[in-house]
């Protein structure tokens, strides 16, 4: 049992974290911090943690743990605020998407008195805020670390006992490589489905509401991912900027190459590359992941 | 309950009707047809018809209704082939995801002596072959009727009732925008998902090893929708093509729109574009499409 937790940023993942700690009985005190006063009273309403503040340099006082579940563009300014009070020895560690530039951000902002493991949960839903979490969250899905040269073999293991005990399998990556496979498998699914749910709102309003009514058939799981948290998304992109943007080019050019397909009737091509997606899938299925 | 009644074509949709049919005894005598050998055999294994052939033309003989549930783009070929064997007033009907083409390509190939009632169920699943198909499929889904301003109020009713058994709710629209409104809510998601799993398809194998196990970040469920069958999908892009296009060229603009807004670190774009998807999202949970 640790002494002391700190979750700073208590929406659907802070949350469900506070869940998991208050359940298993992983802390002796648990400190939720949110800068927001209504987010602050919904914790407290709640009662999934010890205390509830928004004052976050003080929460950290005496944490051995702190962990950073707020955007991505907000990790920076967040660490440059508790710094001061964080305990000697203390380990941070994130929640954020994105991982290269999280470092980058904290790597400044925190003393070198503390250890800091990024890491990364595999999991969420299209629902933000406190009341959104839920203790299985993270059951049985993956939680990727990528700690740094100097992190501690220490840190590592106790930030990795503590996912496991949410029900994770921890994986270790470096991050720039968390941030290209993340790419494909998480932002650019997110940009295009925002895109595509964007280009139906702006349609004519006559057509739109037929696009609503007839969404079933396909669109409707575009606009479940396309509801996501429009903070947190916008971080993610302005993060993972040279990833995002090379996944985007083969994806423009392989879009071109099937439109040039349909314009033209190649009807060989198309079948041959819808035939070839199938195979993903199958391995996706083998591996349990369906 | 209808004399006889003759499916062409025993794949998802076919044998899924063919389940209903049986289910709720609407016909004397049901015909299943289709021209592989190792279809016909197991729609035979699964008992979900009175007679079984792979002979199209002698399968039509003396049918009151004849369901054509084939590719789009093997519509026209299999019209003609039954076409001799039609008997006088029979209703002819099919269940393909384009309306105009297939109305274009039966006009010349059915005989005036018959009536023909375009229909469409918004209905499906990823998987295909007789084996795929339940009775419940098209329960509390919409099915879109495009009749021809000569098709019989007698034969669009028949049809209607036919839907409605199936558990269905039957709307009426004109073909041209029953494809555009389609083209937005099934033809262009599932062209974004085939491309998309393509691109990661084509990466190197050490990332697309990574990209199945991490698969649950969004991705996946455009693996689902890229493993639907490649000809029904080529039929379809190879037969919607000027609406695909349209709504593709739209979808395009707003993705380079949104490429820039990342390259150039614009967050007050990307999450207004973020913000505003979440109103459409809304209107489908009031719905109750969700």
């Amino acid at each position: 049992m640790i002494e002391k937790i700190t979750i700073i940023g208590m929406g659907l993942i802070g949350s469900s974290i506070a869940r998991n700690i208050q359940k298993h009985k992983l802390a002796k005190t648990l400190v939720a911090a949110d800068l927001s006063e209504e987010v602050c009273s919904k914790v407290a309403e709640l009662g999934i943690a010890d205390y509830v503040t928004n004052d976050l340099a003080r929460s950290v006082e005496g944490a051995d743990i702190v962990i950073l579940c707020v955007p991505v563009g907000a990790m920076g300014s967040v660490a440059a605020s508790i710094a001061p009070n964080l305990k000697d020895c203390a380990i941070v560690t994130d929640t954020g998407s994105v991982k290269s530039s999280i470092i980058k951000s904290l790597d400044g902002a925190l003393p070198d008195s503390v250890d800091f493991v990024p890491a990364h949960p595999i999991a969420g839903t299209e629902f933000s805020g406190p009341e959104s979490g839920f203790a299985e969250l993270f059951d049985g899905r993956w939680c990727i670390l990528t700690p740094l040269p100097d992190t501690s073999i220490k840190s590592v293991e106790a930030v990795t006992k503590l996912w496991e005990a949410f029900g994770s399998n921890v994986d270790i990556m470096n991050p720039e490589h968390h941030d290209l496979v993340l790419g494909v498998t998480s932002h650019l699914p997110h940009l295009i489905a925002y895109t595509i749910v964007g280009t139906a709102n702006d349609l004519e309003d006559d057509i739109k509401s037929e696009v609503v009514k007839y969404s079933a058939s396909g669109f409707r799981d575009f606009t479940r991912i396309a509801s996501s948290d429009p903070t947190m998304w916008r971080d993610v992109f302005l993060n993972n900027k040279t990833a995002v943007l090379e996944i985007l080019q083969r994806f423009t050019e392989d879009l071109t190459e099937l439109q040039k397909a349909i314009r033209k009737g190649d009807g060989d091509y198309l079948y041959r590359r819808f035939d070839e997606t199938r195979a993903i899938r199958k391995e996706i299925i083998d591996q349990g992941q369906a």
